[in-house]
């Protein structure tokens, strides 16, 4: 399903219970934060070598797969809103980081300023 | 483009980098929530109002997609790593929604429980 | 009470049920993060007016406070950790931001980029 | 210095620059919040060990205080906002959590739901 189709879904279960009128960009983003706090929860105690063999429990896979679909959740209602597409905004970040860290300087750099992203 | 396309670009990006090694669901769930946090100060100094105009300012459109962009990147990538479908994950979650806020029930509540996503 | 009464009130918490294991700065930071998610979670649908009069509900208020709570021992606690001082952290702070916000600059600026604090 | 000393030093901070209009509890909740998120990125892709020793390095070392600050700067703001004092809110919260986590149950448990709060 494309990310579109996602989104009218989403648009759709929100109009037919009259939801439109809270979902202003503040509450949106504030609402996004609040499910990746939930995701957190799920993380902070487990060891790095815990945290990647979490989808081994079905209890606490099911919790990630539910987490990840409220974060995703508000991040499509929140692009939609903000008339923001995600495939173009993250094709534009990727060329932009390429710029940003070339391949020879960037490689296996173990700073903590080693990022995916650009400030 | 397809969510798995993009993931696919994303993983080739940190692949030639060799940043795999950091990539692990802790520091991946950190690193989303970090970028929230960037979406956040954006906004928290404006009223409701000025919130929804955020695109109409060049500037400060610019850095909205940005950010978008960057929580979409670690989305993408941590649900790599999980092995979880975005997509399917969205879909399970409106069903379990649907019948967890029924529209006659759920109709304009505008209570603060009143939420687009269940516990 | 003091701030370095209360963080030693918390270290004997933690000892007594062997927890210190747990607390290293990566997961106090998660755990910090993952608190602040549940007060925005409180938030997130509140109109600006209805957020103000929060307390007048004894129910929220209650929970307000417990998520108050659980913030600030995060935040004592992982200072105590990283041996750093909060009320000293503040006062330096705020002598910094005296001087990156003079009051004849500053006064009532209704931009974004008006924040108490500075990068 | 006690805590409400540095309350009434930041309210006299915001009082002179005119920026207790920006000051409700959702706008601070929020920039809370991005604080927060901010001293996530500092610890982000740090293995635990080397979270550990983020202090040896004089400029993390700063920027944690810096970030450690401006989280209190918020949380001392908020609760000053909300009338809530932070010092009774613990002692609460630690006499609550002691019923909820007895010792002989909670000694060493090395689950994910081994909290130091209850929720």
């Amino acid at each position: 399903m494309k990310i579109s189709d996602l989104q009218k879904k989403i648009r759709e279960f929100v109009r037919l219970r009259d939801w439109e009128k809270y979902h202003d960009p503040k509450n949106l983003t504030m609402a996004l934060a609040g499910e990746v706090g939930e995701l957190l929860e799920i993380f902070q105690w487990l060891s790095p070598k815990e945290a990647k063999q979490v989808m081994k429990d079905p209890v606490t896979a099911k919790q990630v797969r539910h987490e990840l679909a409220d974060i995703f959740v508000y991040l499509l209602r929140l692009s939609d809103k903000l008339q923001v597409s995600l495939e173009e905004a993250v094709q534009e970040k990727l060329i932009h980081n390429q710029k940003k860290y070339p391949v020879h300087l960037s490689k296996g750099v173990a700073t903590k300023y080693n990022r995916l992203k650009t400030k």
